[in-house]
């Protein structure tokens, strides 16, 4: 790792965590979701910085910076995992590596959201796990930035 | 967790790995894989029971003992999880958690490998991350056996 | 109703009407419409609030925010309809009543228009009505507020 | 307006209406939806003629009269929407406006459900309204006949 | 020919020819095709019996009706021609040969009216003639009655 | 069982079983059916109502007043069980079990065979037992009716 | 009509015509049926020319001369009707009528037969009728030139 | 019939019936089905031999023991029912009658099983009767065989 | 030309040209696109202005500016043109021509990539000629305006 | 560029360009825009040959032709685009740059002529100029030259 | 066989082989594998004639004739294996065997050569040997010939 | 030829060759083509292992211990062949061309047998010859290895 910086960029509705549909989505809020990640990379001498945002233009000037002071990018696109080609290309033209992560499993919901853009151009997935899916996209994403 | 076991269970071709195509599978065997997941499990108490075979009929019937005699499952359909739906029945039949696991990302492949039967019914999905995926998701389902 | 308050959220190029293209979309604005809607409002001691934006992320927000201040909203998102998956999760994720409205009968335009994200979460329809559909819409979420 | 006459045009099972299923469609019969509608036009001057068959050739023959005699027609045509090209043409064929009503939002249920042959040809939709649907969708059709 | 009888079959809103959009339909009422078809039977010592139905029951009445009283038939199933399966399978059960008729070129028209269930157990095909296409049905119909 | 009835409802072309066609449908007519199902019924104390009709309405009707008058019903939509919606908006809204039973394997026929919209809401399926397959269908019913 | 010629215009394979398959297409030849049609125009002051090519290229040619030098154009255009968007394009360039001849029900054969490009542009379609059915074309395209 | 023997093949996780989700498959096991079988069979002087296998290749090899040693197969493939064409091509490959048999309503569950490969195959479908299906599926194997 | 006004919209990514994948997309930044586009428009005596965001509210914003302030607009709409049904309305609701363009060939990438919503209603396109193809597209804009 | 000269190569029905339906391809012929293009030529010291056929296999057979005596080709395939893979090997055959060119937005017309087999291996492609787009596509091929 | 002829058919763009691409195509040329068939036949005094031709009515032109001069077909239909129903239709309609014979293994390749039109109507398929593939297929000829 | 060791691998139901359905697979068993195979190899020096299972499994095995112990393998997967990811893994994996036979031309039966999830990642492909198709593709296999 050259800078020891990691992005974690959240897409639309995930600032509702927490506050609502608890019984699907847990209790957790972002807030502590990204506390956890920070403190996760405290831990190892790594800066993590988090983002959120309704915004698919935003997630997509995220991604690029990502590209540019980061070592790499876990991404939880949300809704426009399944729409977004902007964001799919975002992914695709950075050269870190992305790890896609879902709180809850998506090929257990509706069709629509069976097939994410981004999953073909990140490095790994990792889904169905709740909040604690973020720590191991960390692990994940550290381990092939150390060991590739 | 009741029982201090997890099966990890492999599907077909999975026997080669290492030996043939090293430049996209990587060279660890699957008895390389089998050790660091046992060793994992050592380390944390736990007793970590590794199958292979190239009959779907096998994987139905590991399955189905996961059930009995496990805590959880880690399981690599390989080819059979984009075929079986008998391998889905049983994963979906056992009470306890599934983590379904890939070495390399399906959705970058052929487009027959991009739906998995397992998926909608297993509680988490791990992707991407070469052998060190099998790793990631027996935290993933410690965490989930312990946490939820 | 427990804030008397009522949003209406219009999605991309409504700004234009009246303005343009008047044999299709007729001569009344925008303006004229947010006008009817809140004129409709103080004559029943509801405050209508009117908001247009091109951006989808607008939408999201506006969304979110009228499930924490508004008691219902009519949604027109326009476009975004046929393509946001996040507008969808927003109307999913908030608790009060949406109803999706469309000033021309969409079903007779172009396939891609046949079909909104937006309706099967939304609590009632109406199109084809023209400008006086925001009207029906409001007393169509009056009566669901009242009655249910 | 020339004749003062509506027509409410109902389709197959409608007749169930509130004495089957209540928790889903309501406990209002049909029959006190017909009065409702009645009593609306009293109010306005204006006689509302409401029919009920489960016979797709029935609700054909009714959409053709109501060319004839009415200014206008309200029809839902309940599971013929689906399926009935010949509903549709008489709905084209005739040169009073129709407007398509739905108890519940049909888009939320079966796919089968999702598609109508009638929306492209009629003037306006509303649905998920319940009961209260009918008075919306014969306001509609009042403006839609005095305003445009 | 056995029974010198020729039925002339009529779907739904076949009624209304002549009388609405005669731009497209052009103004001969199906009582004059009717006097037609009966005139062109008299002059060759035929009986032709004609008959209209918006009810898609009556037409497989008279279909299979027409297999017992009857030499041929033409048939112009209209809407339910793309519709009706249990017209198809009249066409199918009876031994004597149908001819399908429509007015106007159904392939220059809306996607859903490109297939006909009716076609592949008819015994030929005629369309986008108007009215004279009866008449052209009629000499086919004779002239394979005759000539097979 | 509480009535001690049971409707067998038949749909389009049955009326023609045993006249025509016989190596295909055999040379039972539908009278001979509706008698052995009667005598069935009339040795075990039930009586057996046994209808027949090309109209779809009729159908509906039927249904509708099996779930009033009987304590189950065999359905054999014939046609009308690839493209009623009606029917199967019927067959839904009843509170009594409905069995469907097809004299032929439609899965050997044609594709638009293949699929039957009422399977989803029956109780239960029989299919390619020819005449016998009313028998079974009775006993079956009568097996759930006592049984569950 | 002005010119009073009309062309018959045959596509590939047309030219085996009753020397192979009698049992499928008959013994009548092409000869024979170029002569019928010449002789039906002799008799009506008609000169009608014939032409076969299995190059798809020469029909468009000729179905372009047609628009030229005939008044209309009889077209079997066999298997380029399933195939020849540059058939069609020639078709709607012409502005004569073109009328669609098949000597067999293609809608009764191949899937892949039972689309033609050319019958949204023709005038009519006559099928079903073998060799006869082109003297019902010619009578039909007769009309349509005087009648209209 | 000539042998006097009847196979009754099961396919994969059905060992586990009655021991888990009593609740959606009942809590009969598959031991008490085979008994009921052997029973049913004991009564008429059949000898009724059960086999269960969670491996394709041994329903397989079963169906084909059974076309040479049984007079026909009651089989209820399960999860192979809807993607194994090896087992349809055994069941089409021996002589004897094969019927197919499901313990819920297949119709009314996830899409992937709305489609068998062996039911076009098959002499005939009994489905939705829980347990007591075996029997009736045994019944009308023995009429088919006596009666046919 | 009224205005002597051209505009210039890009979308998504493409602010990272010439920085990364010169392999891909060549080492022409956008920076010097933009100065040929404005340099081109100056010999001409045409301002040339240029925008670029990775925001679809954005564009849409600019098109219809666009439509406002200037004679014609060239878009290359990148991601967008693929998913935006929001930048397609913008592009047919403003009455000055827009010209499409690409730098790569997109017919020749992935299947996502082969529609654009944008093309139906543009009234031209230019693709494959890389940087070169923003001053082809300019000079068919310029002969459009002039010519037509 | 090496020999100095390029083909502009015609598909079927373009000889007919300015003698009909001029309202739609303009008054232009096919003689002019070889005139044009044969003088854009001139000016520049490049022979450009034209070339127009109804036959596929001369289009086929001038694309090989071109690969052997020209520097590049511009192609209007016309209603070969859209059907003839046949061309397109030929394009894909040769060493020589091929740009496509329509004069009609093809997107904007019927579904068919969405997808040109052409497209993913020519070199660029311009559409929507009218007569003006063989100009921009000689540009367009010069400046492949001589840049790349 | 009868005549002591075969026939070698081969379709567009196989006069380039060996010329271009030999890395893909190897450098035998058509004139060597010609040669070569001719070779093997001489060798079993057998006459085989080659041909080739760029124009799909010289394919359906050859394949006619070989029904009347030779005892089989050797067909490479090349691209127009892929679109021509014109070539399938000849091959139906000859008495004598075809083998379809492809040089590279097409399956391997782009979605739209997956599919052969010709290969349903052929008596054997024989791909992916290269230039030897057509003694292979000679050979299996003959043994059709003379075994069957 | 490294090892002069060549495999013949069958698939489920082919060990009922010759047995059951003569009229369609012909009255040679699997043993007699297993001796004709065995026997062309010893003519040339080389052995042949033949082996067959209606297992899926044991397919997988033998291609693996192929790709270890023979120069190459002639595959007929049977059904496995439509169904089979794991059977293609395992041909993908070996390094040994596998050449696919069908003893019928599964092109012109049913729909589900067109695609063959082998052929893609065989070497090559003989259908349609029956039992002497081993032959061909053991020589086809010969020349590869030979001259390739």
């Amino acid at each position: 790792m050259e800078r020891n910086v990691l992005f974690v960029v959240n897409g639309p509705n995930l600032n509702l965590l927490g506050r609502r549909e608890p019984s699907v989505y847990g209790t957790t809020t972002l807030d502590e979701i990204d506390g956890n990640c920070r403190a996760w990379g405290a831990e190892r001498g790594l800066e993590v910085r988090c983002f959120q945002s309704n915004h698919e233009g935003d997630l997509v000037d995220w991604v690029q910076r990502g590209g540019d002071e980061a070592d790499g990018i876990v991404l939880n696109g949300a809704a426009y995992s399944h729409t977004s080609v902007a964001l799919r290309d975002a992914v695709a033209a950075v050269s870190v590596p992305v790890i896609e992560v879902h709180l809850s499993n998506t090929a257990a919901r509706e069709a629509f959201r069976h097939e994410s853009h981004l999953t073909a151009v990140a490095a790994g997935l990792v889904m169905g796990f709740g909040a604690s899916g973020y720590i191991l996209a960390l692990q994940g994403l550290k381990t092939l930035l150390e060991g590739k």
